[in-house]
């Protein structure tokens, strides 16, 4: 039915049309009958080569930290972003608002093209630095990791892990000076920071940023800048109020509160649904 | 131990640590014990009135469009995010990829202060918007809701359900024509657009954008601005790609084909397991 047919085209603008009826032609077909007709660069993503990208979950982990970079990840040809946790199942996060799926357990993922570990609430962060098993799993991941990074505090935990000795990284705001005190770590306050294959973010929201810069270390400048339009992220939030070093310290004391506020509820009823 | 004290603090900046610790020795107390000593403006959300925030899930939404807005408004005082769906259970992305945990089925959803409405790759949307059920729900919630927002192609369900007749609105860049041309809506290209009291968001992380300006509406300018500096939102992308109005033609094939091919998964065997 032609109402049918024009609502299949909503998300088409007029210049894609004729890129798109190709890929819709192509179905069900082969990834090969969909390829676009100007190419990527080729890497081992564009090339149509599986690109294992796997996110921990864990107790407590903040919501935007996995799933900011997995929306950027799983945009690029050939690859899979899978959750993983110490076990499958929801896992929920430190407001316990919301629970995402482990779709696997760390004791079945033994290979990863790239690690991302999520920062969390305090106590969620520091139930990670202390989960020997969880620690361990980081270790041998990152062995053969094409890339290990992190969001927020999952620097904290990729430090305690060891992986950041001698390097430059950079954590939530808040955490700076705890990195800074607690390991050998130049932190500096980025976005994000690459040292070797090791990529930390910044907090929460910084994912993003790491995840498009991480995308187009993996695929080129051109696929990433075409992730970023894909999700619209022309970034302009209604205040200028995110950089820490421009906080005030009511600013900052109120930011802190909330988030000490949104976890109360750890230990309330609501608590353990997971 | 003095190891454990000293980790408990690592989310804490030296600014921060008096108020925090007053609001950890309230510990598991009530709520008003842990007030900040500033209070925020007198709004029901400040006022420790519970906020009764929905965002529903339908298969094939993008993750961000959700996740995104409950990682800001989940951090309001007094605020409930909850992942509502059809069914209960999980519900799995446009790249089946992902799936995050639905807590209430529509059925057991009369009432919502603040409802949002995600928005998916072409077949979810299509599928959304042809759910009879769904638009019921909507409308039903929408009568007696302080807020009804969307991100992206949400606008379109939004639209379907004829919430949007003689209003402006904004949508994902890619389905703006087919918003203007379908429905009696006036499209504006900005971020977010408020029309009385329905709020629509431009495409995926621009979900962001509006739960901030969402969580001024609601808690007062000073809360938001915390709540920016808590998920340290001071977006600093690596391109400046992210806007339609200024990509070229083949920048947007790229983009529309990458969201094309990593949603192909859809029919792959991958599929379903939501």
């Amino acid at each position: 039915m032609s109402h049918m047919t024009t609502r299949r085209h909503l998300l088409r603008g007029a210049a894609a049309t004729a890129a798109l009826t190709m890929t819709s032609a192509a179905g069900t077909g082969t990834a090969q009958a969909a390829k676009p007709a100007q190419a990527a660069p080729p890497t081992p993503a564009a090339a149509g080569t599986m690109l294992d990208i796997g996110i921990l979950l864990y107790d407590g982990y903040s919501l935007l930290d996995p799933t900011g970079p997995a929306e950027v990840l799983s945009r690029l040809p050939g690859a899979t972003v899978t959750m993983v946790a110490q076990k499958r199942g929801p896992v929920r996060t430190d407001t316990r608002d919301v629970a995402v799926m482990a779709e696997r357990s760390i004791a079945d993922v033994d290979h990863l093209d790239v690690l991302l570990v999520p920062g969390a609430g305090n106590r969620g962060t520091v139930a990670a630095m202390e989960n020997q098993e969880l620690l361990r799993w980081i270790r041998r991941i990152d062995r053969h990791s094409q890339w290990t990074t992190s969001v927020c505090t999952g620097s904290l935990v990729l430090a305690a892990v060891g992986l950041l000795k001698g390097r430059r990284a950079t954590t939530y705001w808040a955490s700076a000076e705890y990195l800074r005190t607690h390991y050998d770590v130049t932190y500096l306050p980025e976005r994000y920071v690459r040292s070797g294959k090791i990529i930390t973010a910044a907090g929460v929201s910084a994912g993003l940023d790491m995840a498009l810069y991480l995308a187009s270390l993996i695929a080129g400048d051109d696929t990433a800048k075409a992730v970023q339009l894909a999700i619209e992220y022309d970034p302009r939030p209604p205040f200028d109020a995110g950089d820490a070093a421009k906080a005030d310290p009511e600013l900052k004391q109120r930011a802190l509160r909330l988030l000490a506020e949104s976890q109360e509820q750890e230990v309330a009823p609501k608590s353990r649904r997971g």
